[in-house]
């Protein structure tokens, strides 16, 4: 008998979904999706990642996954302006957080992140990490093991591939470079928007240009649009398999002030919204959403953004997915 | 010789006129208009409404008139963009509130709120009101009680077409749905615009578009722009009375956080400044301002830009009655 | 194996305990306890109630259990004022929310709070509920359904024992008369303390006095100090049964702005949290913590000192629960 | 017909009084008080004078009339602590504001505030001013016009007995040195308590000791305890007429951030409160509230205390008036 | 040996440099430029003004210089839309406060201020003033003494060509009548951006037209588009010296809340970003930017925005030094 | 003649002297002390550490230096209770900060403030720290190198007398155990007050208690009053030199929320400030205020109320190094 809920919607039985429930209601989970420690039977998994280690200026993601979890409850089943139901196409779970022990030792810390999602991989668990900050890309990245260099697209007002800074090579400006350099990913397929901002060298981002990858400046990206930049970077990224990476900070600061590295002059959250939709077709494997620093976000724009964004990007997971499971391949 | 106010300007007579002394002075009225608890000689009366019953998320609408009124002594005698000066083109008064007896119970509530718009018919005063949710334009076009469906002007992010939800179908999603069924609007000279974010169900919004209302998403009103979509307002209108319904959650998020149901990716402030100057020429009969939700709006955006659309319909409202009033129609 | 968790602990065995964690990790359940739908093997329960319908002016305090909990990931497993571990008394958890199928209408949806904590106590697991409004705590104790009228220790700024006020008799200003008329409470065992504000009617608080309820108002509280009221409070308890509720407007402004009805001038944290601790020896069978509203709470620090009280509440309530189980009495 | 109210309460017709309709409905004056340019009929007026002009650092007191009105509609008809109704004792209405035509000239506007409140005394109303900056306490005294020197009690962290500072003498600093040397204020009846913060000079105050105000720091005002100060108050004022200024900062800042010249370390509300209460019997026959600074007070906190503090100034003045009338006095 | 800095970097020479350390580091000068109190050897100097005596509404903006020195250490050492890199081009300094001995009297304030830019130009220094209101701007013009009048680009919502009001010619709507019509600047070379919002007569900027300055309203800002603007703009100030000011409150509010006069509907941070890069090649000689008002920017996003607004300004002013050093004039 | 100032007060002479200016001007040193790199001449450095490095929950209070100099603005020359002038008592100078080189690394970090202090020291300069996290006291201490274990009187809600945690023993939590251990301090001389909160072992301070310091919990601190524990921290330093370390986390949270690791129910501004004066006489040879985090202080008081701590420490560090000079000791 004590099998029985506590709750049984005794009306609306609909309301067994938790998705349809009152959006205030229930704890917070990523989309209100169930919650597994083991991924057994999940198909995608959303996972927290609470570090923020590798910041050079503001902190606070590790505060990230929390905040998010808790704007993605806004978040209803379908995707409106594709069709696309994620819930339908997927067993979608929020695998809870890849904390780290040892929160004072980057590269330690790295190592645990590794170990995470090298197990959400070996349970064949697409991964969709919520940071945290930019530094946590390349020990996913090296978690996922690909077996040849992934393509790469990355929504950012930084191209995150400087060297060694203030002592250490895996800060968050550096992942890209250091993923690249590992054969993780390929400069070639690779495509970087919305960059921008002031520099303190203008040789910042010479790994980008010169391994290859397609730099699209804030200008570039303002004058071609969203639809011209996607059509570009579906092109690059072709058929082969690919990973996408969403820094926050690629929005202009009024839709997302709570990140670490704000630049202003950004994307707005509707050309956003429409390029990762954009996006659809690609064979994305794995994707995260970093930089949310819930201290800078007293208003909470940021993490609802965010919470949209991360709708947005597990759309285009779910359809990859499905077309992976169509073909046979993975 | 106690007739006399205890304040008269004596070296700038000008400032007679409250709308010319200092913002940060006098109480905050609607626009700093007069203000008449019976309505004697009003031709526009610009009424609050605080009523936030009928929402199914956030709640704090009931505060959105106050938060206006405030914000909307900002604003000047005249329209820069278009010339208008609706005090001058008519007769402005703050009604006061429609404040509700009967808090706790929906369908009272909104009888309520239609008796009090019904007297405002009845003593011929053009109704522009202040919500409250937006379950509210419900009893309020009820309480106009036009003899014939009027054309809806619909801005929002959401069609407010739904049905029964979670024990009512008075909600504020599901207004228009009521007010069709009703004969209080004509879905063919209904234009909903700004819809988007995530549903519940792909057929959310099946009586919209099957009842034949012009639902335009807001990826097509980006692609369409401000000017097209207005141009089809206006022509679907023709030169029936038309009623106009502004939801502030049809603007982005970051133009307007302080609301119940906000969706990411929305209508900027000047463009909805410059499609609502665009619709001159209708014959709206009344109007609302809804969603404002102060609670959620720490940093007070959302009441200033709402009184700044405020200002909008009050000048497309006062040329209209300019219009009647030169034809001596009505 | 995929029945292994995807994080171990490898340096840190201790960490498998989620309190022991970067406090910042993992999903925000209450005091991050495990999270059971059933309440199979539990001893407390730590439990949700969204619901603010019984509010009369500002709403919010449906956001308040996701607040609550978020805020009370700070608290660690010991009380290092009493020693007191709560954690290790009683098999704690947190069983999510008694979420309303019928947000709209007052009475319905306090029958399913009835139903909800009906069950809890078919299940033999102590309650302790975070709301929502204070109208909440009728029909929690109707679902207690105590053998015999309850002692109740009431901390508060208002008496709450009016009667029907805008068309309803159950909002959040009257639940202890409609309990001590129902027999849940027994009014010559119950003591309010905090009482102050203005008030509509000066015999607006008669039922509690007229009954014989002890009432404490604020300044009486100041000039007796909590020692004494909380000696006084024990000894009207006596070795009975009792219920503890504490509206979080108890407590000065500045220590909960974050509420429906703040009144100025009220008691401190200290002395709230050295007053509850001086409760220890009570039978408390139950308690709520109500009336935290997050929108109203920009800051975080009602929420915050709301988890705080959550804690010293749960101690109480786990040292009465192991009394009672070492005395076989329930 | 058109004489009725838009508006008429049909189940509760207690509701006609708009104090006991839901406080977040109607305009905002102040205590929802009825509005008055004129004063006819009114006993006490209170009335806005948002006028910062004479502030030496953080400016915004313009903006505090507006603030305080929105915030005392928390206020309702009684207070519980006392019994004292000042709405039954006394026809108290919102006169508006003593709003400045020429605000950039300091001893300009303060003729016009002067100008004001000779009008207030000449139609015998009992003025309750709510500031703006400290400044305006002068020219208010200068409009009573006084024909002996009242005594004065002095709540602030500051004497503001200072002199000549950038430029001018009558800033914010100030007022009560002018006020004694023209003879409104009698320096041997006045007594300012709260007083504390670092100084530019050890003198700074030597007009206060000097001309034998009685000074009570802080410190000596925690230890003496609010009962023993209101005591000397009480007798110091005796039986002769009094004036109470009451500025925000005399409370700790996180009651009052929101204000011009904070000072840590001050007043808790509690003890404000209760000072306030014990001055009942003294002969006040005006009071103000100043240096409410809306821009410094995004939470609010501020302007809710200062409606409380401004009840209870109210409750004072109107038992004063009163008094008055039955001795036939004044 | 006490001559050595307290700390030297040890391990990374680089960072003797302060813009290349963490930028949470050090005192907040602009840019984390050289502070010099004389401007010996300083060829464009920044200077705050912070004052706010001609504000007609909100004030604060005295706080804006702090608050943009804060903001301006998140920017590096070049910009990378353009490549320029004004603290190679040119030495940079922050040059301390215009501070106001007479804060309460305007045109002594104004004489202070002109005083102050009189000795910048006598010491051959280029200006870059961060106000303060907008009246600042006709004292810095004044002490600018240019030997013929200068051209003009004016980014604003406002005019600001109004005339007297509320007893001053001198207030922050005035300063480019008075410049006009002093021969500080020429309006047949001045040319208003942004222009917009409510005013309280059709005739408000009569004065611009009739003067022939060119204005460009919002509308027409957005249907040009920036790059059309700016080119009008260079062809307006042909190969003649020129000044730029630079409003805040031409942003629209999300981007620049805290600001004394917002506006509704205004420029997007990138697009005044890219007019202003658009603008090289002008010769500018001096330039300001106004009206950030701290109080009413709790986000902070506004000083965020300013201090990257400031530094395009810089850009510009060095390029121009540039040139004018290479040409041998000034 | 570059060599005069740009700006010389004409009209008021003493305005040479920064701390007389108008409060909001100028660049925000500590006090608006002059700055020195060298430390040429000083007597009393105040020093910013902006390190966060050793925080184990929320970070952020490497942005404390900054925020604690802006807020210490608002301080003036005199302590108006104690009238100690530390000002004229000692050469004050913002010594700027102790930056990071390497702010990835703590044991790294943790050296490098050492080196820092050491050349403080070496250049026999009396140390007055603001963090930065409370681990940044043990390298202070280092570079203090004592002759003799110095006692200690720390002020916080936390003893931090822990051992490893999360891979560091030095973090945030364990300074004065590593500075006990290593003879830093002495544990017979140290008295800990304020100390309270829940915690994750009942052994957690127990070092505290083994090594023989005297803890005073929050209760006992309430019960005893500030008096007799300052009393006593005088009677346990007696004579001999001593360190003092205020975590800015002993104050409660509604005086101090802006830090990593709040504690509700703590001790008082003005408790504190009286405290800290009552500690006048104790030889306090250096001293530290640390856990200012203003990410998490969006109201500013938490910076505000430190600014004022300061100057009480300053104050007692002055009168100190008076008696030193006095005494021909040091």
């Amino acid at each position: 008998m004590t099998d029985e809920p506590l709750k049984t919607p005794a009306r609306y039985p609909d309301l067994a979904e938790p998705r349809l429930r009152p959006r205030y209601s229930g704890l917070a989970s990523f989309f209100r999706a169930p919650v597994s420690e083991t991924g057994a039977g999940v198909e995608i998994g959303v996972i927290g990642v609470p570090f923020d280690g590798g910041v050079t200026n503001r902190t606070g993601a590790r505060h990230g996954p929390r905040a998010v979890r808790e704007a993605s409850t806004l978040v209803r089943r379908f995707n409106q302006a594709t069709g696309i139901g994620p819930f339908d196409l997927a067993k979608v779970a929020d695998l809870g957080d890849a904390w780290i022990e040892q929160p004072f030792e980057l590269t330690g810390a790295h190592a645990e992140i590794e170990a995470f999602f090298a197990n959400v991989r070996a349970r064949a668990i697409t991964a969709l990490a919520v940071g945290g900050d930019h530094s946590i890309s390349l020990p996913i990245l090296r978690g996922l093991k690909p077996s040849a260099p992934l393509g790469l697209v990355h929504f950012d007002a930084h191209c995150d591939t400087g060297d060694d800074y203030l002592g250490s090579r895996f800060h968050h400006g550096a992942p890209f470079r250091r993923a690249a350099e590992e054969g993780l990913i390929d400069p070639k397929r690779t495509i970087q928007l919305g960059i921008r901002g002031s520099v303190n060298s203008r040789e910042m981002w010479a790994f980008s240009h010169d391994s290859g990858m397609r730099v699209i400046p804030m200008e570039e990206f303002a004058d071609l649009g969203w639809r011209k930049v996607a059509e570009e970077a579906r092109a690059l990224m072709g058929a082969g398999p690919a990973y996408l990476t969403f820094d926050i900070d690629g929005l202009d600061p009024v839709f997302a002030p709570g990140t670490g590295t704000p630049e202003p002059g950004g994307v707005s959250m509707l050309e956003a919204q429409r390029f990762l939709r954009a996006l659809d077709g690609v064979d994305f494997v794995g994707a995260d959403l970093v930089e949310v620093s819930p201290p800078f976000d007293p208003s909470g724009l940021t993490a609802m953004n965010a919470g949209a964004i991360l709708f947005e990007i597990l759309c285009v997971l779910s359809t990859a997915l499905d077309r992976r499971r169509a073909g046979g391949t993975n």
